[in-house]
């Protein structure tokens, strides 16, 4: 038997690992790591804090799983399909490619860790990732999903929000999505995934009626908040955003849309 | 100045404090303690397990603020804004008693603490009371919000959930939310405060096509796990569940409705 530890470490704040997520750390024989592009030195520096705080003595190898390519010619957005396609092909690639890493470096009885950024189960591929991997791989193979504080936990911490409203719903959903409007039947909605600055563009008569609370580098040294009507405060954030992104070369950042006069 | 820590503990394993929670109760002077009928005894015992683990030298002062009993005569729900009238009433009178009860016990320069059940953003009102109870008060008061892995992060944790699909959102709702059927532009619905198992009274249509992913009494040695088509894992919760409340006198379940064929 083979244990595979996928752990949310946090977005950004050590702090915000848990004492499970410390203690399956310090079970794991071999840490892989995903290697990203552009967000690498940050996701580098939280890594080896972790590790450094949490497994000082070491004891466990480091093994850098090289992220497979894509083809980036074909990955063109459209709804006829070859996206989806390209996509696929490439997740194959990556699936094989994990599947040797793992059983060439997991001893029979090993334990190997993935640090994951913020909650695995937010927006995240590693768990689908070990679930296509971890099919047709030989020999028994366990998984364990370590909860983690997620960007969307860190946001709410930072502005001091509970994020419905009494008896209300929560949506969380992507830049993407919420560029085509805010939903009709839900007032609070979350965005992640937005390097597009959906909330600046949706239409007017929207934008009037929504309160806005946004955090870019949460948990970090660099965090940085807005909070405000959205008409009021949407220019100071794409100000911000901009300038941040153009010092550190990346930006991370959440918000929350909430709709209704008073904003609380 | 007065500092207030919200810290969220967790939903029900003690391991789920972050390092960040650890660190806020050992600055409390005071913890402050909500007491709740029904579920008492349970979250008794973690906050007794969490106390003793982290504050064993003790050093602060346990503060009980007893539950502001609610006009239950008038608690009729309905839509002409009766039941609403109630509540704020009864949100006023409680207001004053934790105004009160701050201004006794934390000294200038002090500390308090309330320990909050899974993450202070979801679905708990202490935030919101606080805010209500700092309007109006003397002196400088600061609030901190410490962020918890929620129900719903230890729900996807049990079950190795990704909660969204690719580029797709999550809605979090509640049992009396969903009781009128899935939303139609969200398939992945997290369902909280459900005392009436609205996931059985779907209408047939809806449920042909959904996947229940349920866990009660998450992170707890009494953890129940069930997973699969709707139709045909049910029954299966209704049984397990209505047991499982007879046995222990109260129940704490979360599930995610997942539309779509494969159910991943
Ligand atoms: C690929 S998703 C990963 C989310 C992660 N699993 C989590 O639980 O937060 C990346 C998105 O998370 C959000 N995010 C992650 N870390 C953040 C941070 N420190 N500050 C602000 N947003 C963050 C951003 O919206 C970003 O586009
Ligand atoms: C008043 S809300 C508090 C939620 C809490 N703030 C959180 O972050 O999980 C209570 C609801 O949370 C969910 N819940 C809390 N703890 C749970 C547990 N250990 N297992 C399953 N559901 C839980 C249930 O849906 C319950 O009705």
């Amino acid at each position: 038997m083979r244990t595979v530890l996928v752990i949310g470490i946090g977005a950004g704040d050590p702090d915000h690992m848990t004492l499970q997520a410390v203690a399956a750390l310090r079970r794991a024989d071999v840490v892989f790591v995903i290697d990203k592009g552009d967000v690498k030195d940050d996701l580098l520096a939280l890594r080896t804090e972790i590790l450094g705080r949490h497994r000082p003595d070491g004891g466990h190898r480091l093994v850098t799983a090289p992220e497979v390519d894509r083809d980036r010619g074909t990955e063109v957005e459209r709804d006829d399909g070859r996206y989806r396609d390209v996509v696929v092909d490439w997740q194959d690639r990556r699936a094989e490619l994990y599947r040797e890493m793992l059983a060439t470096e997991l001893a029979d009885g090993g334990t190997g860790a993935f640090l994951v950024w913020g909650d695995p189960s937010l927006y995240d591929g590693t768990l689908r990732l070990l679930d296509r991997v971890l099919d047709g791989i030989e020999g028994e193979w366990a998984v364990e999903s370590i909860a983690g504080i997620s960007s969307v936990a860190a946001l709410a911490a930072a502005h001091r929000l509970i994020l419905n409203r009494v008896g209300r719903p929560v949506l969380i959903t992507t830049g993407r999505r919420i560029a085509d409007g805010m939903p009709a039947d839900v007032d609070d909605v979350v965005v992640m995934l937005d390097g597009r600055t959906a909330f600046a563009t949706l239409p007017p008569e929207q934008r009037a009626d929504l309160h806005v609370y946004w955090g870019a580098y949460l948990g970090t040294p660099d965090e940085l908040l807005v909070a405000g009507p959205l008409d009021e405060v949407a220019d100071e954030i794409l100000e911000i955003r901009a300038a941040a992104r153009e010092r550190k070369g990346w930006i991370m950042d959440t918000y929350l849309l909430r709709r209704g006069a008073d904003g609380r």
